[in-house]
């Protein structure tokens, strides 16, 4: 490995409300210390460096508080929202052209990161000779929330010709994708040459090539990678792994992935759980005290405290809504 | 009654945590808008004016508080906390001997106030005659919380004399309470003349009015109004009334007398229950939401927040023990 020139590259873009009270539009999900004390982004950042200075891609919204967080950052600014090929297109074109480009999501967590380094080896020098490589998380259970990546021959140790991608699935056909074997979540994480990111970007979304090579970077269609290059390209590898991932997309996958006591609950910050189980009891505000209670959860913020049942955490877009619908009406909140 | 000289007496002194985070040390009952705008003190001092301008007996530290609440208040200081049979010499000694204290703990809850001014209409004639008048209300529940009063004969329409004062009894001893009937919760509101009550005092409890009229205000016993006096003397009336009375002790009884939602919420203040039940959800500081949730109780403020299934409010203290626990322990709270 010590041959290769891999140059992190952290996307940290776009704004998300399933982990509303905590995340908002002004403090996204990356710059939030949701295990441990460092942000995701920080996280992300620390592990990345095995390989060298990342550049992190944002917005201009975001790039106060990438420097505040990394401070003497490489930060690549994206002009407007494009989604994932435009915002990598930009990275690909400050890089020498045989750089391998490792992608990273800024939001994701990684317990194993010995597996996840591993990983990268072995898809390494498949991307130096051109191929695409994606990373395939071991699938834990039937999720409906991510895409999965099916895996055909195998190409080197670990590494595996790029099958079929398939959409967020509905539940039977995630049961059937784990009954079948070989299948494995999309990460978002991704090991490819500049310029073989670049001359598949020409060939499949030659709009994005275009608009980024002419700085017209607005006029990009917004398409995720996957969908413009990796689910149409000829040369795709996918490695699967198991490093104790998440995208801590909800709630309910922060209680999954966090540290329990002796009863099933994680509290985290100015929090107390007293005689409860199961629960998430989490403050960055006022003190939270959760007394004889079980499976909720529980986030409070000096603006705003949620409480709902675990398992439902899917629902925090109904408290945004009635919220919305309130304010609408003038009450409070 | 227009002949009847009645001066209120309102008993605001002590501190209680049972509806914490809402009531704390700085913070006391009284002077919490628990129903409706104004504070329970408030509500207290208005239904007293019927009958004049109330003293306020209160200690030094609620001196500002009750000062910026009834601007303009009569006051009485006690020099210290020694319970209420003390406190009510204080005032007894400060008012002409035949005028008649109507003494009113600060902190209760009155819906039906015109039951309250019959009830002491009624009382009046009797106090006047040197009667000490207590007001027993309607037991709606065996309450294990309350001290209880047994009626005897009837002196007049709707004033009997009090047979027997019982503590607070356990359940068994309470349901038979109910069962037996003629048993009322002892309201600590009562109706008696001040010469009547000093003489009673320096019968029964001659070491209270010793202190109290030689300026030793500390050296005298801590003893309730029902202890030093009520439970021993002669003539005590009782007047049964259903008046809609709560001393709101709890939040699980302020869930039962608050207003409902179409299902069974109690919601105040910056708070929302969404797709929730039979739940108190209520705000004085961060905007909470309750989703999805069942029959539970949701406290917040600026400086913490309480999560505990209703029915379950006695346990409040619990959360004060595991948050000074933590404190000890150099954890946060």
């Amino acid at each position: 490995m010590s041959e290769t020139k891999i140059r992190p590259v952290i996307l940290s873009g776009g704004a998300g409300t399933r982990l509303w009270p905590l995340s908002r539009l002004d403090r996204p999900k990356p710059f939030i210390s949701l295990v441990g004390g460092e942000s995701l982004l920080q996280a992300t950042a620390r592990r990345a460096q095995a390989w060298g200075t990342p550049i992190i891609v944002t917005g201009a919204d975001q790039a106060a508080a990438v420097a505040a967080q990394l401070p003497g950052a490489t930060t690549l600014i994206e002009p407007c929202a494009r989604s994932t090929a435009p915002a990598i297109a930009l990275a690909a074109l400050a890089e020498a052209e045989d750089t391998l480009l490792l992608v990273l999501p800024s939001d994701h967590h990684v317990t194993d990161e010995a597996a996840f380094r591993t990983a990268i080896e072995r898809a390494a020098p498949l991307a130096e000779r051109g191929w695409l490589a994606t990373f395939g998380v071991t699938p834990h259970r039937a999720e409906t929330g991510y895409g999965y990546i099916k895996a055909g021959a195998e190409l080197a140790h670990g590494v595996f010709q790029a099958k079929r991608f398939a959409e967020k699935p509905d539940r039977a056909t995630a049961e059937g994708f784990l009954a079948e074997g070989g299948w494995a979540w999309n990460s978002g994480i991704f090991l490819f040459r500049a310029d073989a990111y670049l001359s598949a970007l020409d060939r499949l979304a030659p709009e994005i090539s275009n608009a980024v090579k002419s700085d017209r970077f607005a006029e990009a269609p917004a398409l995720s990678v996957d969908k413009a290059v990796m689910e149409k390209a000829d040369r795709v590898a996918v490695v699967p792994v198991d490093m104790g991932w998440s995208d801590i997309g909800s709630w309910d996958a922060l209680h999954e992935i966090g540290p329990k006591d002796g009863r099933e609950n994680v509290v985290t910050g100015a929090a107390l759980a007293v005689d409860s189980r199961g629960c998430l009891v989490r403050s960055d505000g006022p003190t939270v005290v959760a007394l004889g209670v079980e499976d909720l959860i529980i986030v409070a913020t000096d603006r705003a405290v949620l409480v709902l049942p675990r398992g439902q955490s899917q629902r925090v877009k109904e408290a945004l809504e009635a919220l919305e619908l309130q304010r609408d009406k003038g009450g409070q909140g």
